[in-house]
């Protein structure tokens, strides 16, 4: 019924990750947008007014219809979805917790709070229980990772379960659409590669060790890996294709290695969550595969995929792995750690919507 | 005196490389085209004709005019440039060097043959020492290493020699004109990365061990050193950009190392030969740079700059390294061997000309 | 019930064309695909082997294991979808359509027989009453328009029908897609524009006439109007962009004529056609749309898109259209023939199936 | 002598246009910079530093060492060149002129002005006339057209002297450089064509009448002819690319337009001025020819070139016209129409440095 579905905003509606959840939520089986928030620019508006909508998909004409409003914290919902700029994310997300509010972000400024979970539901469910650390009563915030982090740590996971790793090398080349709109300037990126992205390689560098890390009463000890990353910026619309090489704890077979990828599953598949893909990781035999193009989108873009594995010789073993940036690296993200979170309990008073 | 330049042919003159032999000899001061030969499916016709030129030069209308010939070894010039594709040039490179020819191949069929020098003029011009054990009399043949190697072997040799390095990881991002012509077709490229380029990733394993081997007595012994590489095809016309991570022998500081790179000098710029770059290698400090579309051209395509030098968490350092791939890694590292081989007197009967 | 679902063959499977028919078809309410026929060089082996697939979606396994057959008569279908190259199309059609096939052609071979209708369903539904004049017995032919005629008859249509149209002049940007496979080089399109498709002007300047024109009889009075066609490729993946003013017969206001665009419907959308676009024409008021990368599947690909209206100091009026190449202007727009022919009882002893 | 070029300044210096000034003044033989002047934010700066420097070429290490001025008319030089913004370039522009500077603008805010020169030295350098009826005394305003009016008005005019032009329709696809920097975000361009550019179409079909128009007393009478624009961006870096279809007055033959537009030649060329192109309009006989990446850069960007000249079964005739956007339609233009000025002796107390 869809007076029963659950009432959730949107912060940051206009910008590039706010139309992404608007396009996510717009038919979710339990999740219903009630509120849009933007800047001051904004507010007071009609969506399809404040907003210049530059998906694929058609903008339903109820979401543009909708009033656009401040991002206060007196939103009709208990649950709402950040993808606010981090210049301005850290404080709102804030103050929205401490009135209450469930935050569901996908910015970078608490990800590596202690008492914030920086969650990849199929790798580290568990940390949810960080949530209780948190000091906001009934309020909290819950973050997911950088877009270029998510695809390396999908891979990464099985491999770390079934062999250990201890170092990770990694190049990307990453999609246009992670820098946001306006973006990249196509001056800059036609027939071109740029070979910084500002922030990234740190990110790759650290995010991981929290997400991979373990539960020790109420914190996170994290993982001991070591990692370097170089980031690339490259003319692609969607996609992030990132090259690891890594070395492991234990030796490890070829089939071993393609089998742990194919049968890794993981509680948002037992726990059927919406948007949780049926097979996480894909192994790709072919040997120009993933590419971008044409795997981006695997499993609604939910899932990553990975191919090329070989031996390296100087670590151990060399693969290529993809993942969709702006879904599953993003707002696809964020509302699959909303749909583990409802579905486990979390939240009193919200249950997920009868069939 | 145009009299007095070296007449030279160009073996697969209508092909990518031979098109961009053209370009550089044309108003080389040494060296006068004489011949072109190509396929059975060209010779006969006026060059003109025969080739789709699609360089952004235009061709020479006298060299349009010229009658393309076979690729038979009776062409009026002792030297000839070879272009050839893989399928057939290993054969006739060698029938021209039994003829008495001198052979100038860009081509990877006799890159590897014990005899035969992998040359790159910067890095081990004594390695022409080889073509003395050539079993072809007054003829030889001298290779040029694949357009992946040169950017990577010209960044690491200032600092094999000031440092030594024990292991090398490289990614790489690649340019279409290094498949040729027609090559990648855009519906597989636009909007993607290609993670695959047939047999890249081995060429650049072995080539570099050989070019920055020692000559002892009649032979290289190979460089003691362990190379990775992952090969990627990216939406840029010219240039093949470079993500490389190196274990060094010795420990090296942030600025020896840049010194290392903009000091470096060798034996074509004491020679002054007509294509060497005055700078074989420059550093960029800004954090983006060196990029494709800004940097390819530096010094007329023949230098190769490197940029992003950081500590790499799991080797010693990191950095990226770009040149041009039909110039320095291509055609114009020909001309340039050829122009060592002459300056250097191998060639009885043949000088550089007056000016 | 899957077990009536009609029976039929894709010839040329292995191509742009074929792979498009196979997407269209694998879920389609009422046809099965029971056969793929192809080149000598692919018969025998199963279809996930001899063909490249490069499709977005999934090649679905049940397909990719079936064996793919000769181009020859002896398929256990009636209906045959030809995706064939024009090279090799025209005999093998009409051999198909003498053994007492129904042949929907993709190809241009029989575009402008008299006897053999060139049919946009919403447009010249009646033309289809040509195929009675057709000496195949139970066989028939019919074809749909070259891509880059079908968004601009599409456009035109309702201005034919409430305005009249004296005369057309067309500007076209079209896709990559547009020239199959391998088909344009990237060395060609990148940071480019060609202003050359071979044959495409000659093909917009004549097959609106036929697609215009007035059953007579038993046979097509041209329309009488005079079109000028440009034809241009640019570096779009898919979806064809085209320029057009028009020279109208009656005054026409601004409003009117989008109105008569908005509004039209016709047979399709009548009979409820499984393909058949709901809306066939839109227009967008946004100044700079409709985009190719936006709009280009809009209804799945099937209607066409129109925006930019302005009085031509030329002409009359001008505007631009936009469809998508391979659906609407290949392989969907022949789907949308053979559901109409089946709709519409053309086929003895073959019938929609009940639902 | 060095110490004898004539000094000039350049407003608006660290923007596209600007960039692209100092580029082509660098190594000017008559000219060379002494002043570079930028917005507030600029002013003070070196400009190796206030400019994010993103030409090709190298900037010049004399140039990045200059101090950036306040755009006010106290720099030390007669003639500046400007590259100004139009939301800001109208009165400065203006109190330059009335401090007696000679201002050659890029810019469109006083093009259209009855007693500014809308300046190309190949078609109406008699127009230069008008600047005598200007306000300013000293001071003068001379501009040059919109990027995307040059390429038709050079390829109109041998046609206007020979034939006669009535009407002329135009389609353009222009290049993402033309919009400055940042410009076109890739994320709409990618994959894409945008069919608006702001103000575009309404320059190209007013613009030309002025430059076409005839000099009668001290006031231009405005040519008669009918123009209709369409304007698209596409994904091209440098290059405007338009389809135009033509309505003369007399009667042509397709051989005597080809000759129309190869043999024509204009004061710039008499005078032997150093930007003049050798044959200003060149006509290539190759069905895909011209195209931007090939052709754009012909004569050092200062030529236009034509091709694929057709019947027009709505007008008379079809053909397709190429020029640099940033070269012959902006900067380059400029410096030709301030060499014809410097020539023709209008500027007392200036002359032309003595070889």
């Amino acid at each position: 019924m869809n007076g029963e579905k659950i009432p959730v905003g949107i912060l940051g509606a206009t910008g590039s990750v706010g139309q992404k959840f608007i396009e996510l939520l717009t038919e979710h089986p339990w999740f219903r947008i009630v509120a849009l928030a933007a800047s001051e620019r904004s507010s007071g508006k009609a969506y399809g007014e404040a907003a210049s909508w530059f998906q694929e998909s058609r903008l339903d004409p109820s979401i543009a219809a909708m009033e656009v409003q401040a991002c206060e914290p007196d939103l009709p919902c208990r649950i709402v979805f950040s993808g606010l700029d981090s210049s301005v994310a850290g404080p709102i997300e804030t103050a929205f917790a401490e009135a209450g509010y469930v935050v569901i972000s996908n910015s970078k400024n608490h990800r590596m709070d202690p008492d914030v979970p920086l969650l990849v539901p199929e790798i580290n469910s568990n940390h949810l229980e960080l949530v209780r650390t948190q000091p906001y009563g009934e309020g909290m915030i819950i973050t997911n990772p950088n877009c270029s982090t998510i695809g390396m740590v999908m891979a990464l996971k099985p491999l770390v379960d079934a062999f250990g790793v201890k170092a990770v090398h990694v190049v990307t080349m990453q999609a246009l659409s992670g820098a946001g709109y306006p973006g990249v300037p196509s001056l800059d990126i036609l027939d071109n590669v740029i070979p910084h992205i500002g922030g990234e390689e740190d990110k790759m560098q650290t995010e991981p060790l929290k997400i991979l890390g373990t539960l020790e009463g109420r914190a996170i000890a994290g993982a001991e890996m070591t990692i370097s990353a170089q980031c690339n910026r490259v003319a692609v619309v969607h996609g992030h294709l990132e090259a690891l090489s890594v070395k492991l704890q234990r030796p490890a077979r070829r089939e071993a290695m393609i089998e742990a990828w194919n049968s890794y599953r993981a509680e948002p598949q037992e726990l059927g969550l919406p948007l949780a893909p049926e097979q996480p990781i894909r192994y790709f035999h072919q040997e120009a595969y993933p590419q971008p193009k044409l795997h981006r989108s695997l499993e609604r873009g939910m899932a990553a995929s990975v191919g090329k594995l070989q031996p390296c010789p100087v670590l151990d073993w060399k693969f290529i792995t993809l993942s969709h940036n702006t879904i599953r690296g993003a707002a696809g993200g964020a509302v699959l750690n909303a749909e583990l979170l409802v579905k486990k309990g979390y939240l009193t008073e919200v249950a997920v919507p009868a069939e």
